[in-house]
C-alpha cells in the first residue's frame, strides 16, 4: 500500500509527485493517458517510491487508509468530474485535495458535496511553478481542521522552509479559505509584476538600456526590494535571442496574457466593497496591452509634444523608494481583502501565517514578508497594513519620493497605473473627509437614495426634497 | 379592454403609469397590496384613464391582445416570481417588459424563458428617476425586434424628447442588451459623478467655499461641461440646513452608498478583457469612502506634511479641461465596452442611437452627448471615442490642463482616482509600445505561459528555459 496519491500527471503533477517521493514517501499516480504514466516512470530516479496507474480503481486501491489523493488537474469542470469518477471507489474519511487554481466558491460547494458522502476535501492553493512543487512551493490548504493531521507531515516536508526553517505551508481555515488566499496571492502578484514594468519602463524612458536597468534591478535585490520576481526580471534582461543576438526582450511582443486569478481578485473586492484599485489597475494595464492593434492607430493620432526629460540620477534616487511603497499599499489591499473576507466567511484567517508562508516557494516571496509577518505577529487585528507602525513610517520616509515619481511620469507621458492607484489609495485612505458628502447628495437629489449626517448617528438616514427646494436656483 | 399593463406601484412604477396614461393612453395597474392601489388611484387626475387591480388574473383579463406589461418591480428573484404569476393568464404573443435595474445575464435567460412558452420578454433599461419616470425618462429596451412594433408607439410618446425633438429611446437590440446598455450608463455615471466630486474636492482645498463652488459649476454649465448632474450638484451647494442654517453639504456624511450597477459594470470589463479603469475607480473610491472609521485611525497616523498650496486662478483655468478630458475618456470606456459586447453578444448596437438617447432623460444626459452621437453617426465603427477626430482634438488641446490638475493634486495630497485613471488610460492607449514584453517574459519564466515576439506572425507562441540559460547570472 501507497501513503499518497496523486492524480494527474501534468508538469506541476510531475513534479509534486516527485516531491513527495523525493521526502521518503510511496506515491501512487494517476494520468488515464498510458503514454503518459509510462513516460513519467522511465523518469523516475533510485530511491523514488513511485508507482503508476491508469485505472482509477486500482489507482484507489493501491493506497492505504485514510486515502490522500492530490488532485493536479486543469481547475473548473474538471475538478467534478473527477470527484465523481473517485467517489465510488472512496471510504469514509478518505481525503481529496484539489491543488489547482479552483475559484473558492467553487471549493466551498465541492467541500460540502463531499462531506456530504462521508469524504473530506481540501482545496489547496500551490504557487511556485514547475520548479517550486518539484523543490519546495508555498502552500494553502483549507478543509476540515480535524483531518489536517493526516495531511500536515506530508505538506510541511514537501513545501518550501523560509529562511528561519519554518514550513511554507499552514492550515488556512474551512472550505474554501485556501484558494480563496492562492487567488488573492495572485491578485498580489499581479500588482507586484505590473509595478515592476512600471519601474521598467520608467528607467527605459530615461535612457538606461537593458543591461544597465538588470543591474539596477540587480542592486534592488540586495535591499528592501528583493523578491522573486524582481531577481527573475534582473536575469531575464540580459538574455540575448539565440539567433539574432540582440536583447531577447526586446524581441517579445508587448501583449500580456491572464489566467483569471488577478480578474477574480478584483471582482471579488468590488462583491465584498474591498477597494483593490492597485490590483485591479494591474489587471486592466494587461488588457490595455492586449489592444496592441489600437494603440498602434491611438499611437499616431493621439500624438501628444512631451519632450522626455528625466534626470537618470534622480531617478535611481526616487524609483526604489517610490516602488517600494507602492509593494506596501498593494499588498495592504490584497491584506485587507483577506481580513474582510474572514470574517464574511468565518474563516478565522491567520494573517501573520499567511504571510510568513509566503515568505519562500511562492512568486511573490519577497524579503518584506518577513516584514509584514511581524506586523501581524504583534498585532493580528490590524485592519490595514498601512497603518502599522513600521510600514507607517516608511510609507511616510517615502512619501516624497512617490509623488516624484508621479509627477515625472506625468509630466512625460508615461502610464503606471500601479504606482498611482497605490498613491490614489494611501491618499484616500488617510483623509477623514472625502467629498463623498456631494456624492450622497447627488444621489438623494436624483434616486431619493437617503445620505447620514456628520451630526447623527449613523443608522438614521435622512432625505431632502432638493427638487422642491432648489427649483428656484439659477433660473 | 385597457391598452397597457403597469406592474408595480412603487414610485417608479406610480409615476411612468401616470406618464403612459398622460399620453392618452388606458392603464390597467397592478399591486398586491390593496390600500396601495387605492391610494394610488386618489391622486390620479381627470383626464388620466387609470383603472387599479389587486388581482392578477383580472389585471392580465384587463389588457387588450397583444398585452403590454411593464414590470416595475425590484431586479432580482422577483422578477422570475412575477413572470410565474402571470404566465397562467397569458396568451401567445403576449409581452412582458422589464423595467428595473435587472442583469442583464438574467435578462438573456428570461427571453429564452418566455419564448419557450410562446411569450415575449423584454428587457428594458430606464434612467431619469421618479421625476423622470412621470415626464419622460431615456429608455432603452431589448427584446424581439418584430415585436417592437407593439411598444414603440407608446415607448415614444412617454420618453424624453432630446433638443431636436427625437425621442430619447430606441430599440437597442435583441435579449438582455437593453438592460447591458443601462448597466454601461450606470457605469459611465458612477465615473461622472467621481469626477464631479474630485473637482469639488479640489476647488475646497484651494479656498473657494461652497457658494463659490455652486457658481464655478453654475459657470461651467454653460460649456462643453453641461451635464444634468453638474447643473444639480450647483444646486446642492446652496442648500442650507433648515435647523442650523449651516450649508447643507458640509452636514452630510462622506460615506457613499451604492446599488451595484457600477459594480457590475466594472465586472463585465474584467470579464470581457476591456479596461474601464476610471469606472472601477470611482467603484472604489465609493467603497474607500465607506471606511469612514478606519479613514479617521488612518488620518491620525499618515499624517503627510503637505502645506496646501493651490493658485485658485490657475485652478479655474486648468480644472474644466481637465475634466472635460477625464469626462471623454470616462465615456470612451463605457463605449467601448458596448463596442466589444455588441460584438460578443451579437447585438449589432447601434452607438449612435445609444449616445442620441441619452441626451435627455437620463442622469447622465450632457450636451457633449450631441458631440458623441455625430462622432459615431459619421463612423460607426470608431473602436474608441479617444480616436474620433472631434474628441482627439479636445484631448490634445487639454493635455497639458489634465496633467498640470494631477501635479498639483499629487503634490497637495488630494486622491483623484478619477482624474488619474482616466489620464493613465490615455497615455496608456495612444502607447504602441508597453512595457507588457517584460510582463510576458516574467511569466513565461516562471509559468512557462509563453510569449509572442514583435518579428513573428501573432499566432506563433515561443517559450525559452530561462530557468537554465540564467542559472550561473548573478550569482
Amino acid at each position: 500500500m501507497n501513503q499518497f496519491g496523486v492524480y494527474g500527471m501534468g508538469v506541476m503533477g510531475q513534479s509534486i509527485a516527485k516531491n513527495i517521493a523525493n521526502h521518503g514517501y510511496s506515491v501512487s499516480v494517476f494520468d488515464r493517458f498510458f503514454d503518459v504514466v509510462q513516460k513519467y516512470q522511465s523518469t523516475i530516479e533510485k530511491g523514488q517510491a513511485i508507482q503508476g496507474f491508469t485505472q482509477v480503481e486500482d489507482f484507489v486501491a493501491s493506497l492505504e487508509s485514510p486515502r490522500r489523493i492530490l488532485l493536479m488537474i486543469t481547475a473548473g469542470k474538471p475538478v467534478d468530474i473527477v470527484i465523481e469518477q473517485l467517489l465510488p471507489y472512496l471510504k469514509k474519511d478518505d481525503i481529496i485535495i484539489d491543488g489547482g487554481n479552483s475559484y473558492y466558491k467553487d471549493t466551498i460547494r465541492r467541500e460540502q458535496y463531499c462531506k456530504d458522502q462521508g469524504i473530506h476535501f481540501f482545496g489547496c492553493g500551490i504557487s511556485g511553478g514547475e520548479y517550486g512543487a518539484l523543490v519546495g512551493p508555498s502552500m494553502m490548504p483549507g478543509g476540515d481542521e480535524k483531518m489536517y493531521e493526516y495531511i500536515q507531515p506530508v505538506f510541511d516536508d514537501i513545501c518550501a522552509k523560509a529562511k528561519d526553517g519554518k514550513p511554507c505551508c499552514t492550515y488556512i481555515g474551512k472550505d474554501g479559505s485556501g484558494h480563496f488566499v492562492k487567488m488573492v496571492h495572485n491578485g498580489i502578484e499581479y500588482s507586484d509584476i505590473e509595478l515592476i514594468c512600471e519601474a521598467y519602463q520608467l528607467l527605459k524612458a530615461a535612457g538606461f538600456d537593458n543591461k544597465e536597468i538588470s543591474t539596477i534591478f540587480h542592486h534592488w535585490q540586495q535591499g528592501e526590494l528583493n523578491c522573486y520576481l524582481l531577481g527573475i526580471a534582473a536575469k531575464i534582461l540580459l538574455v540575448k535571442d539565440e539567433a539574432s543576438r540582440e536583447d531577447l526582450i526586446d524581441c517579445i511582443l508587448d501583449t500580456a496574457g491572464q489566467k483569471g486569478t488577478g480578474k477574480w481578485t478584483s471582482q471579488e473586492g468590488l462583491d465584498m466593497g474591498v477597494p483593490l484599485p492597485t490590483i485591479a489597475e494591474s489587471v486592466f494595464a494587461r488588457c490595455v496591452s492586449a489592444l496592441k492593434e489600437e494603440r498602434i492607430q491611438a499611437s499616431r493620432i493621439l500624438k501628444v509634444e512631451l519632450p522626455i526629460a528625466i534626470d537618470k540620477e534622480e531617478l535611481l534616487e526616487i524609483l526604489p523608494k517610490a516602488l517600494y511603497s507602492a509593494k506596501i499599499i498593494a499588498y495592504a489591499q490584497g491584506f485587507s481583502l483577506m481580513h474582510h473576507a474572514s470574517k464574511e466567511y468565518n474563516w478565522n484567517l491567520q494573517l501573520q501565517n499567511i504571510a510568513s508562508i509566503w515568505r519562500g516557494g511562492c512568486i511573490i516571496q519577497a524579503r518584506f514578508l518577513q516584514d509584514i509577518t511581524s506586523a501581524y505577529t504583534s498585532a493580528p487585528d490590524t485592519v490595514n497594513l498601512m497603518v502599522s507602525p513600521f510600514f507607517a513610517k516608511i510609507l511616510l520616509a517615502n512619501d516624497s519620493a512617490l509623488r516624484k515619481v508621479i509627477n515625472l511620469a506625468v509630466n512625460n507621458g508615461i502610464a503606471i497605473p500601479g504606482l498611482m492607484s497605490s498613491l490614489n489609495y494611501f491618499d484616500s485612505y488617510r483623509q477623514s473627509r472625502l467629498p463623498a458628502n456631494l456624492l450622497q447628495a447627488l444621489r438623494d437629489f436624483f434616486g431619493a437614495h437617503t445620505y447620514q449626517r456628520v451630526d447623527r448617528p449613523v443608522d438614521e438616514f435622512f432625505h431632502t426634497d432638493w427638487e422642491t427646494i432648489t427649483k428656484d436656483f439659477y433660473q
